[in-house]
Order: structure tokens, then C-alpha cells, then sequence
């Protein structure tokens, strides 16, 4: 089915969406399990971030009934505030999912809206995981449809693309009909925005937060009658046009139902952007294989792709750009053994021993190399020459994290941000999702904690 | 002053805003009373339009205390949610101002939230005139800077910009700093968003709403101590050139504080697309010669340029449509001699006798008129060819609104509407804004209705 005039893309995306039943979306509910249990990690590991905590008083005038968690904390807000938040923890801390082909991180804008609205409404686990697997889907095809130009020319595609899904997880939780549904999708890309030049900063996550707020508000006002043109999306005055793109319509609907995006979803080991994994796996096989002569390194050379030199090849200047600091993560990887969040805190950033060693970090164009893949070379004091080359991150869809993984890096983000909600409570709700029949019960941990 | 890596657009667009006092802008003050008095007008010439009404219903969940007017109505809602339905309501008829050089409407966006703010903190008349030339001021020339390419690609550069004014107009009125007014602005970029193929939709209405709040949201977020990119406008994976644009950096911050874009304001004396008042003013000229001749009328030619063609020559589906064509634009003003709000209600517009008329227009390109110009040439039946040429339509500089105009253009709307808001209050305030200490006099012009 291609989008003419008379339906188009938002219109075929939204009568998918208002048609799956639980047995279309069951064999993704796994994969979606994963992804919502590394979303809680990620959203309370960084519930105490000033940045959080900012967003929270700034809303705290701005905000309705208190229906819906602020997921780590014990504050409630309502469902729209409660998404823009806990979408910007969840995305913090650069730790998040990754659907690798477009570099969306596909949790936060969804996740956050279709949690805060179910908790809202009383609805289901099996609710909130047939919206979650859709929303995903409709978020990752609109990114397919306009990857790479649409990243690389500046637009955060998290934020852009996650509008959209937000509003079909939305549109669907809220029971709207296909036209509906379709209408929450065009309203979206009214609201779609968000800029790569600001991700260095707090704006950042204004997008990501808005993404998923935004998607709320799109379906809340489609269940009012709002409506949107046929061809919002790929209309010749309509969003992907308008952002720069000429979408590819075969990937933005072609073989719904058939393919699930889900499935490609991955999830990070290291709080630090995607591209940078291979170089920390790397970096930990030298740091073996060079038994403490770690004082003997005179310099390492990070061989890598554009991408990975366009994204990383930059000063430190805060925490922050410790995250996306190819020099930052080889050597806490090297001097430290660990990549973890204490490793990218401002504590470790600016502690002697690594900047020192970040000085001794070159990256290098090898275009030989894929997106995601690193070649880290050590030269020592002796002129000895160390190599290993990582072509696939672990995390990656070829090395992906286990059940396990997930569930330990649930305990540790729950460790380091002093949470009271209780991270064995969470993992086994989660991965018995489908069975819980009110998802306040998953949304109440805070009450469960105090009690 | 030219932006650079360490001080950007924002920050010498926000140490403007922060710097200017009242004496800088008091000679604009009348344009912006005139600005804000036409704003008023069309707000509650559409406050019980279905769509404010919608949002409403939406937002009714989701607001705080409950500060601010929803002009023109009895309710309240928070400053975000205030702002949002305001600027709904103001731009819903398309009968607000327009600053011609780039289409923007200017009051919606910037107008809305300034004296949601206002009310909510109970500032003065003076701090809303300072505040609301400034946010033009900034918004204006964002707009100018990526003219006429931004528009013409797809984007709704009321939305888009606006979002912008909004944001620096609330952060002088919250009394930020020049780095917090700078922050602000550059937060408005990751929220700019609007797109034109859903103009002829509510969708429109979101995007409008959104940037009256968005704004809003990004002062409170700098207030908090969120920041942006210093280049969040200009940079390289900044605002301007994610949507397409090299921003003319002259046009931005060049000449700050010796011209005011708010001088360049105009005010529309139909409520339809700003390029269809030429052809409506000709087809009143002809109205006048053809002395009751109308059954006579054979066929009608409406020349104009390729922008007026581009807006203008579409079927007319509904009234939303009739505001933007141009045989809508012809006939009513033919057969009926007006061209006001109700001429471009659903009663009018598929009334018969129009709806034959509307069937004789045609229009035709003329690379000889420019933008804003339109030659109408009819054809009797007697085979006589009447024509008439506007090349300044009325409203705009070269024939602007007088104050009384604007003063008769609420009365109209009022009347209409049916608000319980007086009229006579508002002209009053409005023109002695400079001398009032609380704003909220003019806000609570209900409750003074009312008792």
C-alpha cells in the first residue's frame, strides 16, 4: 500500500496501529520487556540529576492532578508533565536503548507517555506493551524513512521521530479509532523538533521531554476532534520535506506488520554514546593484555569512521562531554577498567591521572572501519605496538546484553541514584508485564517502598 | 556585532533584550498598542470557536493554578496552558497582524504568553509594551533571516519563529539576565517546530499554541538554570540550517536598536491570507462600477503572482479553505460587498449564488504584479471588460488601519463572538497601557463584566 491523497502515511501508519491485537504484537513483548526494564535503569539513574530535578520545579506550578509517577522519585505529576520528565531522565545519562540504524533511542519519548498515561487510566500491562511495541514501530519507520540525512544535518532524531511515536502509543492506548490514530500521527509533525547543535546541554532535553509530552498531547487532542492533513508527513509542504528528506515511502510502510523494528533494538553497557562502545571494548582488551605497564603508554590512536570522529573528536570541557569524548573513553576504560556511571561523573572526568592520559589519545580516520566499529592501536614507552579491533560493541545486535545484563544494570542505577522504589519489585513486574492487569501496581513503587 | 564561537546570536540578541529599557522603546509603544488591541480583537472574535473550545477540554486535566484569562471567556488556566489557547484563539480566524516582509503573524505567539505571565505575577502595563516589542523585535528578525526560503519550504514561519519571540519576551519579563534571555532563546530552538501542508487543519492550531508555550516554557526553564548552545541558532548543526537555511547573520544582529520590525506591523481588515486583501479590494472597486450588474457577470480573471496563486487557487471544501482562495476571496466580495467574519463562515461560503460565483473565478499568473498586488478583470455578458488594480491593499503600509479601524475591528469581533468581555474596558487599557500597575486590570475584564 503506498500514501496518495486520499490516504496517506499517517493514515495507513494509524489503521495498523488501531488494528493489532495482542497475538499480532505477542512474539515482540519480550524484546519490548527488555526495553521497558532498561528504560526504568536508565530513568532512575538519573532521578536525582539536577537536570530532574530543575524540570520538576519548573512544572511544579504547571501541573494538573497528580496522577502519574515521577518514575524513581516520590513526586507525582500529571501524565503530560510526568512524561516530559521521566523521558528526560530515561535519556539522560546517554544509557538508553539504541535502534542502530537510525541512532534513535526508541524508550525514552515512548515509554515515559504510554506509562504515565496508563497509570493514569488504570489500564494494562498487556495495554501498555501492544502501545509500546507500535509506537515503537511507527517511531523507527518515520526515521528509517528519512535516515541518515535527516541525523546528520543537524535534527536529534530521538527527538524529531520520537514525537511520532509517542502520539500512536498514545492515540492507541487511548482507544482512538484508525482516523484517529492517523490524526495523533499528523498533529505530531506540527510538534516534531529538537536540534543536534544542542546536545551538548540542558536544551537537549527539552526536546526529548517534549517529544514525548508533545505525542501525549497530539493523541489527547485527536480524542477531541483535532485533526491534521492527509499527508502531514510526506506531503510536499509536510514534515519530511520541510526537514530536508525526500522520505522513502517503502520504509515508512512497507510490510507493516511483517518486520518489527523492536527487534532491533539494543541496549548499552556503557553510559556513553553508541558510537563509542567498540572503542571502550577495545581499550579493555589492551588494558589485559597490558598487565599494569599502564604508566609505559605514550600514545593511542582511535581508528575509526567519519561518524565516529564527526561525533567524538572533541575537548572535555564538562561531564557531558565526557559522554561523547572518543579521548574520555579510552582512557577511563584503559587507566580504570570500567565504563561505567561513575566513570563519566565529573569526579572521574577531571581527576589528574585521565586527563593526563586523554592528552595521549589521537583519533584517526579509517574508513576501512563501520559505523560502530573501532581499531585502538597503544604505543609503549618501549616502542612495543598494542591493536585490537572491536567490530562489534557489545550491547550490539550481533553481542547483545543478556536478560541478566539488564536486570544488573537495573540494580546499579538504582544504587547510585539513592532511589527508595524497589529494583527487585520492578524487574519482576516487568517481566510478567502481560499479566498485571492495572500498570499503577508497577507505577506505585514508591508507595510500596515507604510502606 | 557579529556572532561567534563565544558569543553567538542568542547571547547578542539576549544582552539586547535584557539591556533595552523603557525609554529604547517607547517611541514603538503605540505600533505595539495597536499590535496588542488587534490581538484582543481577534482572540475574542474566536474565543468560542470549536477548536479554543477542544483545547480547552484538552488542557482542562492538565493546568496548574489557575492564573491567567482565556480571553474573551469566564475561564482560567495556568500561564502555559493560557498562553496556548490564546494564541489559538488570536490566530484562528487569520485575521491577526502580519508583518509582510516575512508572513509572520507576530502578536499570537509573543502577545499570549506575555500577558498570561503578566497576570500571573501581576506586572505592569509598561513591562508587557517593553517586553512584547522586544519578543518581536527578536522573533521578526529570526524570521527575516531566513526569508523567503523558510516559508517556502514547507515551514509555518509564525510557529517556527514565534516560538522564539515568545521565549525572549517572557525571559525580559521574568527579569533574566542577558545569559539567561540568551539560554531562553537558544532552548526555542530545540522547540521551533510547524509545518504549512497542515495550515488548512487544527494541526495548525497546535503548532501556533505551541509557541506561544513553548516560549513560555523555555524563560521558565532558563530561569531554572537550563542553558542552550551558544549556537543554537547559527551553528553548524544549529536551528537555521537543520530547517534548510544559511542565516543571514546581517539580518539577525545587524543595526540592533536603530529600526523595529514592530514599525513594519499591519493589520488586516478581512480575516483571510494576507495576498487575497488585493483582490478583494479590486472586486469592492468593481462592485461599486458594475452599479448591480451582477447576474451579468460572465467569468472573473484574478491576476496575480506566483505566491498568490500558490496560497490562493484551490478548491473550497470548507470555511477554513475559503480564507485561502482566491475565488472565495473574489466572490464574496463581489456579490456581497464584504468581507468579513461572516462572509467566511460555512452559511456564506457554500451559500449558492456564492458558490456559482466562486465558479466563474479564475486565476492567472502575472509575473508583472508583485507579492500583495492582484488586477481583477471581469467579463459581462454584454461582452464589456471591467478591470481595477490594487497594488497596496488596504491594511497594509502604504494604507494602514487607522487606531478607530482597529477600535471597530473588536467592536465587530465582540459582537460576534458574544463575549462577556467589554469591549470599551479593553480599547481604554489598551491605549493607556504604559500607565497601568497591574495588568491583571486588563485580564479580568470578565469578572468587571460580570459585577
Amino acid at each position: 500500500m503506498r500514501p496518495n491523497d486520499e490516504q496517506g502515511a499517517g493514515a495507513i501508519l494509524g489503521g495498523f496501529v488501531a488494528a493489532a491485537s495482542w497475538p499480532d504484537v505477542a512474539a515482540q513483548s519480550h524484546e519490548a520487556k527488555r526495553s521497558i526494564l532498561n528504560f526504568f535503569a536508565t530513568a532512575i539513574g538519573s532521578a536525582y540529576d539536577p537536570a530532574v530535578t530543575s524540570a520538576l520545579r519548573t512544572l511544579s506550578s504547571f501541573s494538573g492532578a497528580a496522577t502519574s509517577a515521577i518514575i524513581g522519585r516520590p513526586e507525582r505529576f500529571d501524565a503530560l508533565a510526568a512524561g516530559f520528565v521521566n523521558a528526560i531522565s530515561a535519556n539522560l545519562l546517554d544509557f538508553d536503548d539504541t535502534h542502530l540504524e537510525t541512532i534513535i533511542h526508541p524508550a525514552a519519548p515512548v515509554a515515559a507517555p504510554v506509562l504515565a498515561l496508563a497509570q493514569a487510566r488504570g489500564l494494562s500491562g498487556r495495554d501498555v506493551l501492544t502501545a509500546f511495541i507500535l509506537g515503537v514501530e511507527v517511531e523507527c519507520r518515520i526515521g528509517n524513512a528519512v535516515s541518515p540525512a535527516h541525523y546528520a544535518r543537524g535534527w536529534h532524531i530521538t527527538s524529531t521521530c520520537g514525537v511520532f511515536g509517542a502520539a500512536a502509543a498514545c492515540a492507541r492506548l487511548l482507544g482512538l479509532s484508525a482516523d484517529g490514530i492517523g490524526n495523533a500521527i499528523g498533529i505530531a509533525a506540527s510538534q516534531s523538533a529538537g536540534i543536534v547543535e544542542n546536545l551538548p546541554t540542558a536544551a537537549k532535553n527539552v526536546s526529548v521531554g517534549n517529544a514525548a509530552r508533545n505525542g501525549l498531547f497530539a493523541a489527547l487532542l485527536a480524542a477531541e476532534g483535532y485533526s491534521a492533513s492527509a499527508r502531514a508527513i510526506e506531503g510536499p509542504l509536510g514534515w519530511a520535506r520541510a526537514m530536508g528528506d525526500e522520505p522513502d515511502l517503502e520504509r515508512l510502510v512497507g510490510g507493516l506488520g511483517q518486520s518489527w523494528e523492536i527487534a532491533k533494538n539494543t541496549y548499552k553497557p556503557y553510559p556513553a554514546g553508541i558510537v563509542f562502545h567498540a572503542v571502550i571494548d577495545a581499550c579493555f582488551k589492551l588494558r589485559a593484555r597490558l598487565d599494569q605497564r599502564l604508566d609505559e603508554i605514550v600514545s593511542v590512536a582511535v581508528h575509526g569512521s567519519a561518524l565516529l570522529l564527526a561525533r567524538g573528536d572533541r575537548p572535555v570541557r564538562s561531564d557531558r562531554d565526557a559522554r561523547v569524548s572518543i579521548h574520555h573513553c579510552a582512557a577511563c576504560a584503559l587507566l580504570l577498567g570500567a565504563a561505567g556511571v561513575p566513570e563519566f561523573s565529573a569526579a572521574i572526568v577531571f581527576q589528574p591521572d585521565i586527563v593526563a592520559l586523554r592528552q595521549k589519545v589521537r583519533a584517526q580516520l579509517d574508513v576501512s572501519l563501520r559505523d560502530g566499529a573501532s581499531r585502538v592501536s597503544i604505543e609503549l614507552a618501549s616502542g612495543e605496538i598494542l591493536s585490537e579491533t572491536v567490530m562489534a560493541a557489545r550491547g550490539s545486535l550481533a553481542d547483545p546484553l543478556s536478560d541478566l545484563d539488564i536486570e544488573a544494570k537495573l540494580h546499579e542505577c538504582s544504587r547510585l541514584s539513592g532511589t527508595a522504589w524497589n529494583a527487585n519489585a520492578i524487574i519482576e513486574d516487568v517481566w510478567r508485564l502481560d499479566g498485571i492487569a492495572d500498570i499503577s501496581r508497577l507505577m506505585n513503587q514508591h508507595d510500596d517502598a515507604a510502606t
